[in-house]
């Protein structure tokens, strides 16, 4: 077999085997393979595109190039969750406690933010103490005594997805739903959960914009995750506007904390309680994701989900009595308001570029190794379709100067647009792909 | 300026700027930027294509990323010839002494054989003791004493397209019109001559094989050539069988040498005057190509162009008495017939297997580093349109050992279609574009 070949094939449009794909995966991973044949491979799928056949054998190829997770000495159906990224997406902070409450256990590893979107583990980490590296045996061992654990990756899970991606950021070719879709269910597949909720977001703030875009994502990683003999199912939710009120790390946090104790915003609450609703399901302790989503609630309104919250902190080093006192969080020095100074109905909410105000603000990553400051942010108490009369106060910046707070209280407001007559509520969940 | 900007603007199909190339090959001659960065490129202009703006800055690009050869100090207009390659494709050595003959002065550079399709300095070293290895000052030196010099390339010529040929042979990226027509027009601009002719082939036994994929070759060739400030000439020759009867390296000089004395075969008689008229014509010794190919047709028939022949193989270390007994050069120990069993019309030539048949009796070089037997090779008599009856000598196999002459023979007769009915002649040329 020869590399060339192979490169052609596809640049064709032909439909390599798994042997093929196992021969370039194995090669490029062994260094036998040079990067400068890989992307060339890769913008050939790039405009070629892949069979589900072909996602499926990349899939696996990758899942077992490194370390896999046993999650089989837990007991019961581990469900997993991924979000392919938005802005001010929280979820999985309430999600993940609720869920584990419903008795689900969740073995959760998850990522950083890059660029207009934020990441869990950042989120999470500020919180005073609380760590998110465990090592593989107390990250099992945590899941098993209380429930729910979530963690950085632990070992060297799918080293062939690492490198691909590295490469592919280098060489345009992100943008490839078989090579997208591929990346997220190989690392699902390697962290070694029974079932996997997606949630695929679409719109202006989300990593795929084009909502058919988003559908074909979620069909792919659905049949992909199927394929390879796991229950995978798909919720289409929209990110033309960022996903509760907070952006920013601890603010994010305190808003979670809110919607915890069932004081959340509408919207999060939402989309929590229907990823929950198929979690549960999935994890056997509900008989359809309807009856998942109303034990979801539950374990809001009961207190429950905000319990097992403070257990895990607890449990990954931090105070929990610090989850008492959420407004306390997020100190950072200056703190302005925003006016907005005319009259209408919110059309569009330009979601992207609100990420990125609170990224300049130091609340997300530019680079890789940037340092984020977890107090700075900003808060936006307004939806599409809501009415603002003059003077309406839209939230707040968090900033670390007040130059630099006037400078996002500037852009927070170039990225309202309003309409002189009443706009529709744009509708969070618009399919779900099983 | 980013690369990977680069790479995704020609992804999108956008048209690159002449800044935007020359950050490109200039970082990729230094090296700073890396092959899997070059060959995402390539594989994004493969599937996008580029302008002819983008082809010229290019072309310009590689022509200049090392030395350019200078043949201002050669009177007159110095014209340069380029073939894509075919099988049975002496052209150069009759055309160049028969141009070179009518005053025109011709500093030609040819390359080697690979795969399928021989190699003029191959050719012309099958000829004891003649060298293609001249420096610089004695090429130069020669051409104006005797005004035509063929050799290998002197000097660091466009190594920006030498690393970037190397690269797309490995990547599946050879196959782009645009690439192909940079690669080929920038060697040509650094041979320093002031108008060029191309030979551009089609059919089963040339590089592109589609007949408008090499017209779309030959027009941007001449486009870029124009827009670069040369004349450019492209004729479009037909290569669906081999030109002439010889294939192999000595057979093809002797091939050469009989049609220098104006008793070569048709064809091949036919596109050397026509070629030739064109160069005659834009040397300015010819007032249209017409008249040209007269004077092209009058060089052969009056002994000047063999004359002119004989003077450069002198020149170049050779012994003229040898041109006097051509038979003697191709002296393989075994020479076979190739007797046909069957009785019609030749319909059809697997011209490409030919070629590789001729390769692999040792005519050509399956990789770079092959070592070419000159004596070896085949002949083949008859042509699309010819009748053959039981028992007709379709030509000769010389080979190394009976064996392999014997697998030779076979598949000479297997490259034979025939059809029960009379088949038309193949016009040679198709297309003359300017």
């Amino acid at each position: 077999m020869r590399t060339v070949d192979l490169i052609w094939k596809k640049r064709e449009g032909g439909e390599l085997t798994a042997a093929e794909i196992h021969f370039l995966i194995q090669g490029f991973v062994d260094g036998t393979i040079p990067d400068y044949q890989m992307s060339a491979w890769c913008m050939a799928v790039y405009f070629q595109g892949m069979t589900f056949e072909e996602c499926t054998a990349l899939t696996l190829e990758m899942a077992h190039s490194g370390a896999v997770v046993d999650l089989s000495a837990i007991p019961g159906i581990k469900v997993d969750k991924h979000s392919t990224g938005g802005v001010g997406d929280k979820t999985s902070l309430v999600l993940l406690p609720m869920v584990a409450a419903a008795g689900v256990p969740v073995a959760k590893m998850s990522g950083r933010g890059l660029g207009h979107t934020g990441g869990t583990l950042d989120k999470l980490e500020s919180l005073p103490g609380v760590s998110t590296a465990l090592n593989r045996d107390a990250f099992l061992a945590q899941v098993s005594r209380i429930g729910i654990a979530l963690a950085g990756q632990t070992g060297n899970l799918v080293p062939a997805d690492k490198k691909l991606y590295g490469l592919r950021d280098v060489t345009a070719t992100v943008e490839s739903i078989p090579l997208i879709a591929s990346s997220i269910v190989s690392k699902k597949l390697a962290a070694g959960a029974d079932a996997v909720v997606l949630d695929v977001k679409f719109g202006d703030g989300a990593f795929m914009s084009q909502y058919d875009k988003a559908v074909e994502l979620a069909r792919t990683m659905v049949e992909i995750g199927k394929r390879a003999g796991r229950r995978f199912i798909a919720v289409l939710s929209d990110m033309n506007q960022p996903l509760g009120n907070a952006i920013g790390n601890s603010l994010e946090v305190a808003e979670a904390i809110a919607t915890l104790q069932n004081q959340g915003p509408a919207d999060l609450t939402e989309l929590c309680s229907i990823l929950g609703g198929y979690m549960i399901w999935l994890g056997e302790k509900a008989d359809g994701p309807e009856q998942g989503k109303e034990l979801a609630l539950e374990m809001l309104r009961s207190g429950k989900a905000f319990a097992k919250f403070r257990e895990m902190v607890a449990a990954q080093g931090g105070a929990p009595e610090s989850l008492d006192h959420p407004e306390r969080l997020a100190a950072a020095p200056f703190i302005q308001e925003v006016v907005f100074p005319g009259e209408g109905w919110v059309e569009r909410v330009d979601c992207r570029a609100l990420g990125l105000t609170a990224m300049t603000l130091g609340a997300g990553r530019a680079r890789l190794d940037d340092v984020i400051r977890p107090e700075v942010g900003l808060t936006l108490k307004v939806k599409v379709g809501d009415r603002l009369t003059p003077q309406s106060v839209l939230g707040e910046v968090h900033a670390a100067s007040p130059d630099v707070a006037a400078r996002a209280a500037r852009e927070v407001l170039n990225a309202i647009h309003l309409a002189s007559k009443p706009v529709a509520k744009q509708p969070l969940i618009a399919a779900v792909i099983s």
